[in-house]
């Protein structure tokens, strides 16, 4: 008797841009069998209708968020508003890979959430960030993870390298440009079509967005213990595209520091690292080259006028910014390849 | 001794969008090895920079487009301007499966590739419409195709059925919506981002633009040779995106067609299809749904009052418009799974 | 004493994208003074925050719109949903101008009114076209106006001139693509940036969309009584930019119809107009020269093969389209100059 | 005998955007009477078929851009290439106002000029920002404006009041979105809609953009003479849109100041200029707001963990950005109010 080896995950909200872009690549890859699909208000409704690009699941109907739904799953991944996921996880048994794409579980600092979000801390579970010093070793084997946040996740690998090498001062200032995508498919008037093209807004200024403290703890917990945590100046724009975020981030050198020292650090860093992506000197990000893809560009240079160095990253939001690190975590998490139902390959124009 | 049992490819124009898309489906093609690579005046530059999207192949240098960097390759992809394939193509021997992207061999008629093109007639390959009856098995060991025109595809596809059928009269209207990249990558100030986005604009109009004769000859094929050739209006809109071409078709009702024989038609027509699909009732095509998808999404309806049919139908021009087909045909011209790939999954939002 | 001049308005609906393009085109209109500004959901808000573009207006507070509110105006300007406008009209004497920029008083046919928006026929007010034959004489000194549609409105235009003359075949095929301006300001998905950016679609097919009545009784009104109606076959599509319809009309050529003829019957209809443009020879509308105009581009050829006459008109939908036709209209009912305080120069790039 | 009043100008690079720009103005200003438009390759050819929203000069002929076409005239505005500005401003008398909208004439420091722009400086025109402080009498009366770059206005007029002020470290950090429009109508392949739709990126990063020594001088005027210069680092970033530039600026506070100092210094600055509006509390800036007008949105808060004012700026790179300034510079320059042919209403959605 023959029995699947594949791998059989559900998708808890579904019919979200999140849960979109897992099924999308969920389609694409080779170890996995796609079971449950669920939803909120559009449960007993055919995917078809909702996600109209998932045509092989086109005829699939969208069941309840519930534990007899999605239990008996190897994998189950959750894309549901932050405060949800808690409860779910908590039903799921530890032999049921969970890989949280929301907030819930991403702080380590119950007083940052209760700031940011308010209510209770769920609590904190592995960062889904394999490309941070000593994190992939945390993920192999997991049995849940937190997908890190969009803006955090490119914020985080634009600056990473010099920050953890003492090149800069660890005072930041960051302005990520992003596509609307991020901002979920619930209807707004702000978010309507007619009001985002042509238009580009910032938002959430002075440091109130709530990603900003998980940029916060991700480059702090690159300095050592005692040196205590990395400002951060976090201003988010909204711009009109669907995917996509650009990450202008920038810093005072440390003196001496030459461009020379900045370039070998970001090599050093990425050159083994397959999603992320030193361009060759000269040439910058755009967001277009990541579209659909798990890949993190990005470049770094010297601004010797203003004594600052400035790195530029770009990521597709729901890729590489969600649902393809949701995946990267589950192949780490199951002992997979990482990059298996993955790409570096963007689409464009 | 292992021999690679891999198809080893180049392509002719890699520096243009079309020559793009190719190199991002064959880079996911499970059967293909890439070799060569050409451009014209980028020859000699790597392709990073050029399509920095390409991450695996950033490396590689644009040879010229000659004889000798293209032979000795199991398949060429041209994606020339119309008039280069030609020559090129009558250097290869039929030892190398030739798939040309571009228009010199895609009409049968001399006389229209005068009037539309000018120049001298190149000649006439196998078609690369699988989906037109009769048409797979033309292109079942090929070594010769003529890629259909983005704009061909999507029209042919969407009025086929009821043409074929006898359902409509002759005499059909095609206004159809593309995106900019079917223009290509030659800079052109009507083309400049700064006047494309809010705009929309009719070009060609009145039956001139250069793939009117080849709607003609697609769907006049479909009539009995006694019943002459189908009168086509086509109008060409660019509206502000980057990919896609929605087509709205329509034609004048036979007496007595109900809006049953017109959806049992198409189906009849495309159940069996793998990248044509007919739409629930009442859900109507989007490009967006089929973006770097090699889909064709269709839906048909009856306009009582107006005493027509109308069918619309959405594909990505770069992908099932040229790319897509590209690769399709050259599954079918190996004796390879006609998808093996490409996907059916669109990326959106 | 020292008595104001001026033209006393308020707007009804303030808040939404037809209202907001009315009192930016009044604030520049020389002879009127804004008086209520009124909104439903949003009564009490500042104007400031629901519409920031109008800097002179941000301190308004929106009132509710109601008798009270809206009597003692010399004009009040309707822009609320369909089926509001006839409850508030018949409470305001004639004393009022009453500009309706809804549909809930352009159609006569009460037959029309029930099967494309159902319920009870208003009745049928002046229809403010003033480029329709006879039309400006009905308009001149009117107490009550019906603004036409934005469809209605290009499309009519477009192809007014030939049938008027009896160039083409009365059974004309309209495919107009659209801006999601038209589509209101209320958040739905389907309309989210996310969803219409990179995007086009066909809503409405097969003669469904409301504005066909509207077209068929503009046109038909155009042949003498005894000829019956036009036959429209109309298809709006959704594109991806916030302004703006490019309607893309054909019909059958009636026999020895020639350009000329053609070309002589628009130039003849619009010379004299100074919102209509019939466009050099060769040179086709586009969008984006009329945004913010009260302008209509129009070209028009023959498509000798297809047999057809093939023209093309660009109006931006919210000016021309909508709140330019309403001030043009109030223009003339007042006897002021028609062409006060709108322009026929587009915003560009 | 009657004579004529009006202001009689010569538009020089009428066919490019700032070009188009002008003329859209200067249709609108009741004291202007158009005179001699010039081209470079243009010259000869029709406005109407290079600037199809400008009706009412569709059928004016392009000259060639020389002292015997441009000599006569009461002001002549200036929008060429830089570099070329000098050779024709030499010519034309202090009879003729010349207003140029291009940068040879706004930096004071030969040396910035030799290393952002090259070749030999031009010299030093009065700089066309009413706004700066002191500003507004120079330009009274002057024959030469150096109408100021799109991204110093509106980065200058953001940070100023701080910086005038001392609330703020003279470190300022700019990062600022933009159309495309201010990248010329120069066909180049990056600039095109397929290349530019659905993407962000960064350029001249590093503090290489000319724009950064222009911004460093305004900001630096502000201090006290032995103050010493702003540090400025500034990114821009090209954003899908056509027109508008948002500017993401901050800076470290100084000890002790409060939202309430940095909001009372904004108020102070701006609260008498027509053109530059301090938001709401809690309203953002869009540059959808400002398009098409003359206005500049402002809004500051502070982020108290980080320690820095962020404060924001939207504006019309073609209008305030460009010619919209040039229009209210003539008009002081002419004696004429200041803020005649301008509105601070934004088109919008």
């Amino acid at each position: 008797m023959h029995m699947s080896t594949k791998t059989r995950v559900a998708v808890a909200g579904a019919s979200g841009y999140a849960g979109g872009e897992l099924l999308r690549l969920l389609l694409a890859h080779p170890q996995v069998e796609i079971g449950a699909l669920t939803g909120a208000s559009n449960a007993g409704q055919p995917l078809g209708g909702l996600q109209p690009h998932l045509v092989p699941l086109a005829d699939r109907i969208l069941e309840p968020t519930e534990l007899s739904v999605l239990e008996g799953h190897d994998v189950v991944f959750l894309a549901l508003p932050h405060g949800q996921s808690g409860a779910i996880a908590a039903q799921l048994g530890e032999g049921t890979v969970v890989v949280d794409c929301g907030a819930d579980f991403r702080l380590a600092d119950p007083g940052a959430w209760a700031q940011f979000y308010g209510g209770e801390h769920a609590g904190t579970w592995p960062y889904g960030l394999p490309e941070l010093p000593g994190q992939r070793a945390l993920l192999a084997g997991a049995t849940r993870v937190a997908v890190p946040g969009c803006y955090p996740t490119v914020s985080t690998l634009t600056l990473a390298p010099a920050v953890a090498a003492g090149l800069v001062e660890p005072e930041v200032v960051v302005v990520a440009a992003s596509g609307t995508s991020g901002a979920g498919k619930a209807a707004k008037p702000h978010l309507l079509g007619s009001e985002i093209m042509g238009n580009a807004s910032a938002y959430g200024v002075g440091g109130t967005h709530r990603h900003t403290p998980e940029i916060t703890q991700n480059l702090s917990g690159l300095l050592g213990e005692e040196s205590g945590t990395v400002s951060v100046s976090f201003t988010p724009l909204l711009v009109p595209m669907s995917r996509g975020i650009l990450a202008t981030c920038s810093a005072p050198l440390r003196p001496g520091v030459t461009p020379d020292d900045l370039r070998s650090a970001y090599a050093k860093a990425y050159d083994d690292e397959r999603f992320v992506h030193l361009l060759p000197e000269g040439q910058w990000p755009q967001t277009k080259s990541v579209i659909g893809s798990n890949a993190v560009h990005v470049q770094v240079t010297v601004d010797a006028a203003a004594g600052r160095m400035v790195a530029v990253g770009a990521v597709d939001n729901l890729a590489k910014g969600t649902a393809g690190a949701a995946v990267q975590c589950m192949n780490l998490a199951l002992g997979l390849d990482e990059g298996l139902g993955l790409t570096t390959v963007g689409i464009a124009p």
